[in-house]
């Protein structure tokens, strides 16, 4: 059962002083080639940064330079088409690059790792490639932060009941509550540039850990490549995940919203509720039951809050125990990082597209507005302004409600003297205030549901987005 | 950016009641055969025993039994060569087998889900694979226990310091320690065969939710498919993913006992502990530091144990919400549980290869034992046995030691006066309780570190495995 | 702001070498009985059984093992009625114990730490105490599991929706649905079984790591304790904290399941659902809200699952890089265990007081399953009984329910030509398939949800609980 | 075993509906005093500003507002002093503070509540606690780097090994070292700063969900407080809790950070390392092996990590399924909160404590970094400049390594001869960068080892931090 030694050690870039080769199975299970692969514009992205410095600074010349640059192209066209061979044996992209051109321009290939090393090499590549994927993010973000605020503006007067404890509080509009979904985006997007921001920092030239002897220009690499600036600290610069797990934080974040609206969705499409319809295109059906029509992706959504949380407990203890400065550990990076890309961008796509479809059934939701004294808040604060203190109020109000429920009536559906038996100080404009536009129209403050204040937070949210 | 509409939905197995076609993205998006066609064999398993039970119950007769089962072999055997095209529109594998049933022979293979549902199968599918993987994880586990009882056998005489807090504690035996690592996958091995009994109970039968209105023999099933019984509850049995859960937490507990193993396999490389060599063929090098040998495969290891506990939380997350009976959010237990399974049979193969090589250094590992007053608590020993207490003796000791420290000499390179000045009481006999031999030889229990004990548990260990 | 250097290194049990006295804020950081004087019953109790095993074997003469056992006596006494002073100088629950007990009977106190540590001392305390907490546990998971059975014989044969990605899928029984989480009960009835059998070993003789050079009696000592066997390795036994993993995992699951539980209860008692009625005593109002009730328990309960995920991880990543044997981190294992202990016994208590006096809404959950088509079924296995191959059978049903969308009504609303326009075969025995009494009756197998067989279930669940 | 119902009922501030009083022990079961009583001088000072602003507004009068400011001063007062009773009937902090500000102030008291719901009350006290939080956890973090400058430029030019895979890499500076943790303390403050921004928005006016019909002024409110703006949605506001779990992330990236420093800590102080002596004061000993120290402290905050990560998923876990708005699990936020701030409290300040104690030895250090051929790629380096391409210097340099291993010697102690057979290109200059000095000063550009860059990074960090 064990792997056979194989015969591939002479071409690995540090042979020199290894007697035996690599067991067959061990190179398999330790190279990352299967999956680092995927970084592979981003590295060459570097390596290119990397040859110019190199030729700013001498130790390359013009004609070095050239050569390198004209093969990474030719390389990365190669990879666009599929047409380059990934081998196992060369262990990493980094390897498979560089081997790569030094089979096609020799001599120059070479030296193009002079003043690097892999551990620099590839903490440049993750944070080119994640920031390029945190654009990507944004955009998905935005777009879905856009849905939202048309829905909210289009159905800024629509009423359903706001919830707490799943049973039924008070009346809210619509409009409100697609705008407590946005808010939750906004501050997605701002932490995520918040995250950008220590993204940013370039790695490249901390060497092996302790930087290097050549006379190498970080700035001018830094410039090239778009990073704010250089990493102070060469053993900080190759052994630091941070931006990785703060990136996974606020995915997980995102996903836990996702999670929630997704909830609210799957509760919405129930028979019980039934508060809005999912186009079919988002649904799927059952192999078993013809009848069913089920809300799919907001649930498949939801399924997938866990694994992202899940990525960012790898992460985090993956590097919790770590001595300074690289370890083997650190390759174990990159999958969970990779995944919780790919699950966020896909998540946040499937639902910017299916946000501009979802219909609110206006009807079924003020219906059940209507049940569960949505407006018993309002009898009360009705009774505060005519001079009951609150908490007199409450209890007061109690009081109808147990009675409502006793004869199954709402609170609109009692009689004046009915309620006046609770408190003498009602009169016959308390039926205004039980009405739910009445109780909506009433919350007319920054922040608050009122139809006027969704407006103009649809307004706000506008110009926020720019 | 929208997907569009696909012509797919007339492949659907659901499609009567929509009006709309999936939306391209959304297909791809909630499809799980990129995953789930890893089952494929699995689910032909189920599918032949479902058939042959329907057989026997008449629901289907022998001809189309027949029909069935070779046109099931026939797939399989495509499946095997890399022959079947896995189809995204017909969402996972178990549509993606039954409808080449169909297409080969006809009328039959639509017969084939009478009775059954796609919520019943897949919760079938993945417990006949994970069955088999738990024995091939035990196989692994075994081996590994055996290469290690081989060591401690070998080395049961071999000295090394024990630690505690990182500090040289007590002199041991090298066979003593590598029982520790025995017990820990003992534990595991055991935890698995419970957890195995769990995996063991047939969904199939269960239908959608609530059974089915033919008449099924799920005992016959059961007993065609090695199943210890049918689940008991259909509601259950749709909805049940305890079995992944449990076994990933058997898993994580593996994975951070391999960890432990691999930290102390990196810090007995290390130039300052240097207790050990591992083969080069276990280990890789630098692209930069020519005289590197990394300890690559333990590092790696110690990293993916973050993984493990990563799916964990992702599975248990996944769970934690869902009302029953199946929900769409169920189909992403699989790929945690897939990677588990990978990751955790690399590990331990990798181990289990690795272990018989490891070359101790006993030089080195007596010289360290030699050093950090190892037998200091001999000589407490010692002195309660001349009549001290052990309170009282620790701190004459301590005072000691304290002199050791200083003069840096170690207790045994102490004059007898000078012993004699902390306790009258000590006499010439008290070197032999100081040496290195005598302190391990003296810890001679069920349990103790003492070689013969050590011989004794290689015995007895070698009897657990049979 | 430096913490003061204190008089207590004078108290220390390991003063001896030390030049310094501990800073005061270290004293308190790294002292752990705030909140490990939890287990002095248990580490009373581990002390007499090793004091009378000392006295066996000659180690202590009768005399001082009887003033010892009286000694222990007292401070028990002591501090059942919180009378015993616990002191940070003296860090931890065993030095609080022994330095009372050398106060009260001087120094055969001195004497009771002969041949053990604190290193096996802790790791016997919590297996003696977390062995009784599962005991404790697993009478509550019984008082729930009946709670269970009774409302399902009660409940056997009424009718409520079941759900598949909660949307109306077939009709089911409450009885079966209350034996489906009676399953799970039983799972992690039978998970804990086995977990209790690795917390049942004993560590009491590895002493700090390597086991004593006194001649002690492991088997007798375990005799005493109830220990199934004493630990086969000295430095497992000290370093191991497996049982404590493998319990949060088992308890995770449970939480697990009653959040899901709860999932359901909040569902059901939403006015859009309005399932069952919970007592108001199990409820709270709101502040504010005169109206409401909110399911505050199952909520709570929901919220809690968390909080145990959240200790596994603490534990597993607490060992993950862990060399052996004993490491100081090792003293975080115990509030997390304890903490995941109160959280679930709690829980179960809250469940097992409310299940009982949960009260199903009969007239509502009817009227729910005869919404959604749910018998649409029925109508596939009725035209597969009647010859149409299933999947053909699925398509047809499929148009008849897109008509039922149309037109607002059920399958059983529709005219028997109206059905046979989408399958002549159809015949007026149809409608007997298609009332929701007819399709539970019809799931008459093993699992099944007909009333039979939930009766059936109940029977044979009563017989599993003895 | 049931709780039985109380007399409490009455004393709630939601009674009226209810017809039965709370189960006792459900009562203890779901208030959440016994933690959040923490909170009550936020919740005082909320309070103070609420009433502030409904004087404001005209909904108290001047009279009104001094009797609760007065009133809140009194009550804050008896909590510092402990003279406070905290009853579980009256469920939490809120209700514990109000009734007893009724009991003092009579009617005015009963009109505090007047326009807010214990939703936005609590989440407005925990923003307000926790922004304190992160203020002094900032102050401790600054105070640790501090410790770690002066540190650094203390031991600027003490050489060590650099660790990669935990094998002798290349010479750096203790100074580098310290700054490397310097650097991840960095990001921390920053991303802590960023977190606060996110803190600071005041949830007060949204009520219990939707607003409030009184006429408030949040603005003014949120002046008084210091927050930067109200919350723009109420739904939002009473329901987010992001700003906890992008806290306890970023807490989680901390204590990573101390649990790699604790690594080295506790690896440096091994006998095998042995680069470093930590204070007496910071250590402790063992109550049975008299020559122990142990670094007690960085243990127990390595273990710590676990605890503060599995808080993270316990908030994420809670989070992840709720619609909106409130739901009781939100109470289930706290204790992991509390828990996680005084966790990262502590062990910052160990930190802070004991950084400046620590002293390194450079003889011990120097003599380690001598091992391990640790200037081979200084040699390759070497080469490069004298022509050879880096890949082809990297394998003559391996060579080389092997008859070092071979020998026994270091590079530095081969004679020219022998270097020469292996690249004739070598010249006596050769020595001078095979000496550790040498080696580190070469490395000297932004981010590099050298003392030189080490001097200037020290006054970079000096000046960051103003």
């Amino acid at each position: 059962m064990n792997g056979k030694p194989t015969d591939s050690a002479k071409d690995k870039p540090w042979g020199g002083r290894f007697s035996e080769s690599t067991d067959a199975f061990v190179e398999e299970f330790t190279a990352s080639i299967n999956f680092d692969k995927r970084l592979y514009k981003h590295d060459i992205q570097g390596s290119r940064a990397h040859a110019q410095m190199l030729g700013k600074v001498g130790l390359l010349n013009t004609n070095e330079v050239e050569q390198i640059l004209s093969g990474l192209d030719a390389i990365e066209h190669l990879a666009d088409n599929n047409q380059l061979e990934w081998k196992v044996s060369l262990e990493d992209v980094h390897m498979n690059v560089e081997a790569r051109l030094t089979d096609r321009i020799g001599i120059a290939g070479k030296k193009l790792h002079t003043g690097r090393s892999r551990n620099d090499q590839v903490a440049t590549d993750v944070r080119l490639w994640l920031r390029d994927q945190v654009d990507g993010i944004s955009h998905e973000l935005r777009r879905l932060q856009r849905a939202l605020i048309d829905l909210a503006e289009r159905e800024a007067d629509t009423i359903l009941p706001g919830f707490t404890h799943l049973q039924v509080a008070q009346p809210i509009t619509f409009g409100h509550h697609m705008l407590a979904w946005f808010e939750m985006l906004q501050r997605d997007f701002e932490r995520l540039q918040d995250c950008r921001k220590r993204i940013n920092v370039m790695p490249l030239g901390a060497a092996a850990l302790a930087g290097t002897t050549y006379p190498i220009d970080r700035e001018y690499t830094a410039q090239l490549l778009g990073f704010e600036r250089p990493a102070r600290n060469s053993l900080d610069a190759v052994s630091d995940r941070d931006f990785a797990i703060e990136f996974t934080s606020a995915a997980s974040l995102i996903m836990m919203h996702l999670s929630r609206f997704s909830e609210e969705l799957v509760l919405w499409t129930s028979a019980q509720f039934d508060f809005i319809r999912l186009p079919d295109r988002f649904c799927t059906g059952s192999s078993i039951m013809p009848q069913k029509k089920n809300p799919d992706v907001p649930e498949l959504v939801r399924g997938k809050s866990g694994r992202v949380f899940g990525h960012l407990i790898a992460l985090l203890t993956l590097m919790k125990g770590q001595p300074l400065a690289y370890n083997k550990d650190n390759q174990e990076d990159k999958e969970p990082l990779f995944d919780t890309v790919d699950t966020l961008l896909g998540s946040l796509r499937a639902f910017a597209d299916m946000m501009p479809h979802v219909q609110p059934k206006a009807d079924k939701m003020r219906q059940s507005a209507m049940k569960g004294f949505s407006t018993a808040t309002d009898l009360a604060d009705y009774l505060v302004r005519k001079g009951l203190p609150f908490r007199d109020a409450h209890e007061v109000v109690g009081k109808a409600v147990a009675l409502g429920v006793e004869t199954g009536r709402d609170l609109s559906e009692m009689h004046l003297e009915e309620l006046q038996s609770f408190a003498a100080i009602i009169t016959a404009d308390v039926f205004e205030v039980l009405t739910l536009e009445g109780s909506v129209a009433a919350r007319d403050h920054l922040g608050g549901t009122a139809p006027a204040q969704v407006k103009r937070q649809v307004l706000a949210a506008r110009e926020l987005l720019g």
